[in-house]
Protein backbone atom coordinates (compact mmCIF):
# COMPACT_ATOMS: atom_id res chain seq x y z
CA UNK A 1 0.00 0.00 0.00
CA UNK A 2 2.73 2.36 0.97
CA UNK A 3 4.56 1.75 -1.86
CA UNK A 4 0.45 2.58 -3.97
CA UNK A 5 0.97 5.93 -2.48
CA UNK A 6 4.35 6.72 -3.44
CA UNK A 7 3.63 5.92 -6.57
CA UNK A 8 0.58 7.97 -6.58
CA UNK A 9 2.11 11.01 -5.55
CA UNK A 10 4.95 10.55 -8.41
CA UNK A 11 2.77 10.27 -11.05
CA UNK A 12 0.61 13.30 -9.53
CA UNK A 13 3.90 15.28 -9.24
CA UNK A 14 5.07 14.73 -12.54
CA UNK A 15 1.28 15.19 -14.29
CA UNK A 16 1.70 18.40 -12.47
CA UNK A 17 4.42 19.55 -13.72
CA UNK A 18 3.96 18.77 -17.40
CA UNK A 19 0.61 20.27 -17.42
CA UNK A 20 1.87 23.21 -16.21
CA UNK A 21 4.55 23.86 -18.09
CA UNK A 22 2.23 22.68 -21.51
CA UNK A 23 -0.43 25.61 -19.94
CA UNK A 24 2.22 27.99 -19.52
CA UNK A 25 4.56 27.78 -22.26
CA UNK A 26 4.74 30.66 -24.31
CA UNK A 27 6.10 30.05 -28.34
CA UNK A 28 7.87 32.99 -27.91
CA UNK A 29 10.23 32.18 -31.36
CA UNK A 30 7.04 31.30 -33.06
CA UNK A 31 6.26 35.11 -33.94
CA UNK A 32 10.45 35.75 -34.25
CA UNK A 33 10.49 32.26 -36.36
CA UNK A 34 7.61 33.92 -38.89
CA UNK A 35 8.80 36.66 -39.80
CA UNK A 36 11.88 35.69 -40.41
CA UNK A 37 10.51 33.31 -43.27
CA UNK A 38 8.78 36.66 -44.48
CA UNK A 39 5.50 35.52 -42.87
CA UNK A 40 2.77 37.62 -40.91
CA UNK A 41 2.76 36.36 -37.42
CA UNK A 42 -0.45 35.24 -36.00
CA UNK A 43 -1.32 36.87 -32.48
CA UNK A 44 0.50 39.70 -32.89
CA UNK A 45 -2.26 41.84 -32.26
CA UNK A 46 -2.79 39.98 -29.02
CA UNK A 47 0.67 41.64 -27.77
CA UNK A 48 0.22 44.14 -24.80
CA UNK A 49 0.60 47.97 -25.23
CA UNK A 50 3.64 49.74 -24.83
CA UNK A 51 2.52 53.33 -26.42
CA UNK A 52 0.96 55.74 -29.24
CA UNK A 53 1.69 58.45 -31.62
CA UNK A 54 0.87 60.64 -34.33
CA UNK A 55 2.41 60.81 -37.29
CA UNK A 56 1.78 64.23 -39.90
CA UNK A 57 2.96 64.64 -42.70
CA UNK A 58 3.70 61.87 -45.08
CA UNK A 59 2.94 59.14 -43.12
CA UNK A 60 -0.39 60.84 -42.05
CA UNK A 61 -1.26 57.83 -39.62
CA UNK A 62 -2.02 57.40 -35.66
CA UNK A 63 -0.35 54.19 -34.27
CA UNK A 64 0.04 51.97 -31.65
CA UNK A 65 3.08 50.12 -30.53
CA UNK A 66 3.05 46.76 -29.01
CA UNK A 67 5.16 44.04 -27.89
CA UNK A 68 5.65 40.68 -27.14
CA UNK A 69 5.89 39.12 -23.51
CA UNK A 70 10.15 39.75 -23.87
CA UNK A 71 9.56 43.33 -25.07
CA UNK A 72 7.27 43.96 -22.70
CA UNK A 73 8.89 43.21 -19.20
CA UNK A 74 12.36 44.42 -21.07
CA UNK A 75 10.48 47.78 -20.68
CA UNK A 76 8.85 47.70 -17.39
CA UNK A 77 12.36 46.79 -15.80
CA UNK A 78 14.23 49.30 -18.04
CA UNK A 79 16.48 46.60 -19.61
CA UNK A 80 18.31 47.87 -22.32
CA UNK A 81 19.59 46.73 -24.05
CA UNK A 82 17.16 44.86 -25.08
CA UNK A 83 17.41 41.12 -24.67
CA UNK A 84 17.32 38.57 -27.28
CA UNK A 85 13.61 37.27 -28.23
CA UNK A 86 12.08 40.99 -28.18
CA UNK A 87 9.59 42.19 -30.35
CA UNK A 88 7.91 45.17 -30.95
CA UNK A 89 5.35 46.04 -33.56
CA UNK A 90 4.19 49.24 -34.99
CA UNK A 91 0.58 49.11 -36.19
CA UNK A 92 -1.22 52.38 -37.88
CA UNK A 93 -4.15 53.52 -38.96
CA UNK A 94 -5.50 56.72 -40.80
CA UNK A 95 -5.99 59.17 -38.92
CA UNK A 96 -9.66 59.85 -39.17
CA UNK A 97 -11.95 63.08 -38.04
CA UNK A 98 -15.08 61.31 -36.30
CA UNK A 99 -18.67 63.09 -37.05
CA UNK A 100 -20.57 60.60 -34.90
CA UNK A 101 -18.12 61.43 -31.60
CA UNK A 102 -17.89 65.15 -32.30
CA UNK A 103 -21.33 64.81 -32.16
CA UNK A 104 -21.05 63.20 -29.03
CA UNK A 105 -19.14 65.54 -27.84
CA UNK A 106 -20.86 68.86 -29.30
CA UNK A 107 -17.59 69.77 -30.70
CA UNK A 108 -15.36 69.36 -33.13
CA UNK A 109 -12.29 67.77 -31.41
CA UNK A 110 -12.33 64.08 -32.30
CA UNK A 111 -9.76 61.88 -34.22
CA UNK A 112 -9.67 58.17 -34.26
CA UNK A 113 -8.21 55.17 -35.94
CA UNK A 114 -9.64 54.61 -39.73
CA UNK A 115 -8.55 51.65 -41.64
CA UNK A 116 -5.28 50.22 -41.59
CA UNK A 117 -2.32 52.60 -43.06
CA UNK A 118 1.67 52.40 -44.14
CA UNK A 119 1.83 48.52 -42.95
CA UNK A 120 2.89 46.84 -39.52
CA UNK A 121 6.00 46.56 -39.24
CA UNK A 122 8.38 44.37 -36.70
CA UNK A 123 11.30 44.98 -34.83
CA UNK A 124 13.35 41.74 -33.82
CA UNK A 125 16.05 41.42 -30.96
CA UNK A 126 18.46 38.90 -32.11
CA UNK A 127 21.95 40.36 -31.04
CA UNK A 128 23.74 37.46 -33.46
CA UNK A 129 21.39 37.18 -36.44
CA UNK A 130 21.15 40.86 -37.18
CA UNK A 131 24.45 42.05 -35.88
CA UNK A 132 24.97 44.52 -38.86
CA UNK A 133 21.87 46.15 -38.03
CA UNK A 134 22.38 46.76 -34.50
CA UNK A 135 21.08 43.48 -33.46
CA UNK A 136 17.23 43.92 -34.68
CA UNK A 137 15.69 43.12 -37.77
CA UNK A 138 13.71 45.02 -39.72
CA UNK A 139 10.35 43.94 -41.44
CA UNK A 140 6.78 45.37 -43.01
CA UNK A 141 3.94 44.01 -44.06
CA UNK A 142 1.31 45.58 -46.49
CA UNK A 143 -1.66 43.65 -46.08
CA UNK A 144 -0.33 41.04 -44.93
CA UNK A 145 2.43 40.83 -47.39
CA UNK A 146 6.45 41.16 -46.62
CA UNK A 147 8.18 44.52 -48.16
CA UNK A 148 10.86 42.79 -49.83
CA UNK A 149 12.82 46.09 -50.90
CA UNK A 150 15.98 45.74 -49.20
CA UNK A 151 16.99 49.70 -49.63
CA UNK A 152 13.49 50.28 -47.75
CA UNK A 153 14.37 48.23 -45.13
CA UNK A 154 17.96 49.52 -44.79
CA UNK A 155 16.29 53.14 -44.53
CA UNK A 156 14.63 51.42 -41.14
CA UNK A 157 18.21 51.17 -39.56
CA UNK A 158 19.29 54.46 -41.23
CA UNK A 159 16.32 56.10 -39.68
CA UNK A 160 16.71 54.14 -36.03
CA UNK A 161 20.62 54.96 -36.02
CA UNK A 162 19.34 57.75 -34.44
CA UNK A 163 18.28 56.21 -31.37
CA UNK A 164 21.57 54.07 -30.54
CA UNK A 165 21.72 55.29 -27.13
CA UNK A 166 17.92 53.71 -26.48
CA UNK A 167 18.92 50.11 -28.19
CA UNK A 168 17.55 51.69 -32.08
CA UNK A 169 14.16 51.99 -30.24
CA UNK A 170 12.12 55.31 -30.74
CA UNK A 171 8.91 54.32 -28.87
CA UNK A 172 9.07 54.70 -25.02
CA UNK A 173 6.72 53.03 -22.90
CA UNK A 174 3.39 54.82 -21.41
CA UNK A 175 2.56 54.39 -18.09
CA UNK B 1 -4.04 -4.37 -9.04
CA UNK B 2 -6.65 -3.04 -11.37
CA UNK B 3 -8.53 -0.93 -8.32
CA UNK B 4 -5.07 0.62 -8.01
CA UNK B 5 -4.91 1.57 -11.77
CA UNK B 6 -8.16 2.65 -11.49
CA UNK B 7 -7.65 4.92 -8.59
CA UNK B 8 -4.72 6.12 -9.86
CA UNK B 9 -6.45 7.25 -13.28
CA UNK B 10 -9.40 8.27 -11.10
CA UNK B 11 -6.74 10.85 -9.11
CA UNK B 12 -5.10 12.09 -12.18
CA UNK B 13 -7.67 13.29 -13.79
CA UNK B 14 -9.04 14.57 -10.73
CA UNK B 15 -5.29 16.36 -10.56
CA UNK B 16 -5.74 17.19 -14.28
CA UNK B 17 -8.91 18.94 -14.39
CA UNK B 18 -8.48 20.81 -11.40
CA UNK B 19 -4.75 21.84 -12.32
CA UNK B 20 -6.16 22.96 -15.98
CA UNK B 21 -8.93 25.12 -14.65
CA UNK B 22 -6.86 26.88 -11.72
CA UNK B 23 -4.38 27.75 -14.64
CA UNK B 24 -6.73 28.66 -17.18
CA UNK B 25 -9.07 30.08 -14.92
CA UNK B 26 -9.25 34.03 -16.10
CA UNK B 27 -10.29 36.52 -12.58
CA UNK B 28 -12.64 38.43 -14.90
CA UNK B 29 -15.23 39.62 -11.71
CA UNK B 30 -11.96 40.62 -9.81
CA UNK B 31 -11.65 44.15 -12.15
CA UNK B 32 -14.94 44.80 -11.50
CA UNK B 33 -15.34 43.96 -8.18
CA UNK B 34 -11.93 46.03 -7.66
CA UNK B 35 -13.83 49.32 -9.73
CA UNK B 36 -17.20 48.60 -7.87
CA UNK B 37 -15.21 48.92 -4.66
CA UNK B 38 -13.63 52.25 -5.86
CA UNK B 39 -10.39 50.86 -6.00
CA UNK B 40 -8.28 51.02 -9.19
CA UNK B 41 -8.05 47.27 -10.69
CA UNK B 42 -4.62 45.59 -10.95
CA UNK B 43 -3.67 44.41 -14.26
CA UNK B 44 -6.17 47.02 -16.91
CA UNK B 45 -2.42 47.53 -18.27
CA UNK B 46 -1.71 44.49 -19.73
CA UNK B 47 -5.49 43.95 -21.22
CA UNK B 48 -5.30 44.09 -25.11
CA UNK B 49 -5.70 47.10 -27.32
CA UNK B 50 -9.14 48.00 -28.91
CA UNK B 51 -8.33 51.19 -30.64
CA UNK B 52 -6.74 54.44 -30.09
CA UNK B 53 -7.78 58.03 -30.65
CA UNK B 54 -6.83 61.75 -30.42
CA UNK B 55 -9.04 64.26 -28.35
CA UNK B 56 -8.10 68.50 -29.00
CA UNK B 57 -10.02 71.15 -27.46
CA UNK B 58 -9.89 70.91 -23.49
CA UNK B 59 -9.37 67.37 -23.21
CA UNK B 60 -5.88 67.91 -25.57
CA UNK B 61 -4.59 63.91 -25.33
CA UNK B 62 -3.98 61.11 -27.35
CA UNK B 63 -5.36 58.00 -25.64
CA UNK B 64 -5.30 54.45 -26.17
CA UNK B 65 -8.44 52.06 -25.11
CA UNK B 66 -8.23 48.46 -23.78
CA UNK B 67 -10.48 45.84 -23.26
CA UNK B 68 -10.64 42.82 -21.04
CA UNK B 69 -11.11 39.29 -22.25
CA UNK B 70 -14.85 39.42 -22.42
CA UNK B 71 -14.81 42.90 -24.14
CA UNK B 72 -12.01 42.13 -26.93
CA UNK B 73 -13.84 38.88 -27.73
CA UNK B 74 -17.50 40.79 -27.64
CA UNK B 75 -15.92 43.13 -30.26
CA UNK B 76 -14.33 40.35 -32.47
CA UNK B 77 -17.17 38.69 -32.48
CA UNK B 78 -19.34 41.40 -33.12
CA UNK B 79 -21.27 40.82 -30.14
CA UNK B 80 -23.91 43.41 -29.35
CA UNK B 81 -24.74 44.30 -26.63
CA UNK B 82 -21.63 43.74 -24.55
CA UNK B 83 -22.39 40.75 -22.47
CA UNK B 84 -21.89 41.03 -18.75
CA UNK B 85 -18.45 41.44 -17.51
CA UNK B 86 -16.99 43.22 -20.33
CA UNK B 87 -14.69 46.21 -19.35
CA UNK B 88 -13.60 48.95 -21.28
CA UNK B 89 -10.53 51.16 -19.87
CA UNK B 90 -9.75 53.90 -21.52
CA UNK B 91 -5.59 55.38 -20.60
CA UNK B 92 -4.75 58.73 -22.03
CA UNK B 93 -1.47 60.78 -22.07
CA UNK B 94 -0.49 64.07 -22.99
CA UNK B 95 0.01 64.88 -26.67
CA UNK B 96 3.83 65.71 -26.59
CA UNK B 97 5.44 66.95 -29.56
CA UNK B 98 8.70 64.84 -29.86
CA UNK B 99 11.86 66.43 -30.43
CA UNK B 100 14.10 63.52 -31.12
CA UNK B 101 11.67 61.94 -33.22
CA UNK B 102 11.30 64.65 -35.20
CA UNK B 103 14.88 64.99 -35.46
CA UNK B 104 15.44 61.38 -36.66
CA UNK B 105 13.10 61.52 -39.00
CA UNK B 106 14.24 65.05 -40.26
CA UNK B 107 11.00 66.80 -40.23
CA UNK B 108 8.45 68.21 -38.04
CA UNK B 109 6.05 65.10 -37.55
CA UNK B 110 5.93 63.18 -34.61
CA UNK B 111 3.27 63.54 -31.96
CA UNK B 112 3.80 61.13 -28.80
CA UNK B 113 2.08 59.95 -25.46
CA UNK B 114 3.63 62.33 -22.23
CA UNK B 115 2.09 61.84 -18.97
CA UNK B 116 -0.65 60.20 -18.35
CA UNK B 117 -4.06 62.94 -18.62
CA UNK B 118 -7.48 62.58 -17.55
CA UNK B 119 -7.91 60.00 -15.46
CA UNK B 120 -8.09 56.51 -16.69
CA UNK B 121 -11.70 55.63 -17.17
CA UNK B 122 -13.80 52.19 -17.01
CA UNK B 123 -17.22 51.21 -18.02
CA UNK B 124 -18.35 47.82 -16.57
CA UNK B 125 -21.01 45.80 -18.37
CA UNK B 126 -23.49 44.39 -15.82
CA UNK B 127 -27.08 44.56 -17.12
CA UNK B 128 -28.52 44.05 -13.44
CA UNK B 129 -26.62 46.04 -11.70
CA UNK B 130 -26.09 49.45 -13.58
CA UNK B 131 -29.54 49.10 -15.40
CA UNK B 132 -30.41 52.94 -14.70
CA UNK B 133 -27.17 53.97 -16.88
CA UNK B 134 -27.83 51.35 -19.76
CA UNK B 135 -25.90 48.33 -18.41
CA UNK B 136 -22.44 50.12 -17.90
CA UNK B 137 -21.13 51.27 -14.73
CA UNK B 138 -18.61 54.23 -15.37
CA UNK B 139 -16.14 55.44 -13.19
CA UNK B 140 -12.74 57.40 -13.62
CA UNK B 141 -9.41 57.04 -11.51
CA UNK B 142 -7.28 60.61 -11.07
CA UNK B 143 -3.61 59.08 -10.16
CA UNK B 144 -5.15 56.21 -8.96
CA UNK B 145 -7.90 58.11 -6.54
CA UNK B 146 -11.90 56.99 -7.77
CA UNK B 147 -13.60 60.24 -8.76
CA UNK B 148 -16.54 60.66 -6.36
CA UNK B 149 -18.63 64.12 -8.10
CA UNK B 150 -21.78 61.69 -9.14
CA UNK B 151 -22.57 64.81 -11.58
CA UNK B 152 -19.58 63.92 -13.37
CA UNK B 153 -20.47 60.51 -13.65
CA UNK B 154 -23.39 60.96 -14.35
CA UNK B 155 -22.42 63.02 -16.98
CA UNK B 156 -20.45 59.95 -18.61
CA UNK B 157 -23.86 58.32 -19.68
CA UNK B 158 -25.50 61.55 -20.29
CA UNK B 159 -22.29 61.89 -23.22
CA UNK B 160 -22.62 58.27 -24.44
CA UNK B 161 -26.14 57.76 -24.66
CA UNK B 162 -25.44 59.23 -28.15
CA UNK B 163 -23.55 55.87 -28.75
CA UNK B 164 -27.35 54.08 -28.35
CA UNK B 165 -27.28 52.36 -31.45
CA UNK B 166 -24.14 50.73 -30.54
CA UNK B 167 -24.13 49.88 -27.16
CA UNK B 168 -23.14 52.96 -25.93
CA UNK B 169 -19.41 52.37 -26.47
CA UNK B 170 -18.16 54.98 -28.64
CA UNK B 171 -14.79 53.24 -29.56
CA UNK B 172 -14.81 50.65 -32.62
CA UNK B 173 -12.56 48.11 -32.82
CA UNK B 174 -9.20 48.66 -35.14
CA UNK B 175 -8.12 45.95 -36.89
Amino acid sequence: MKWNITLLLGVVTLVCVVAGEALTFQPVDEAADAISASRLPTGYRDWRLISVAREEGELDDIRAVLGNDIAIKAYRDGTRPFPDGAIIARLAWSYDASEENNKAFGRTQSFIAGNPKNGVQFMVKDSVKYASTGGWGYSQFDDGKPLTDQAALQSCFDCHQGFKHHDFVFTRYAP
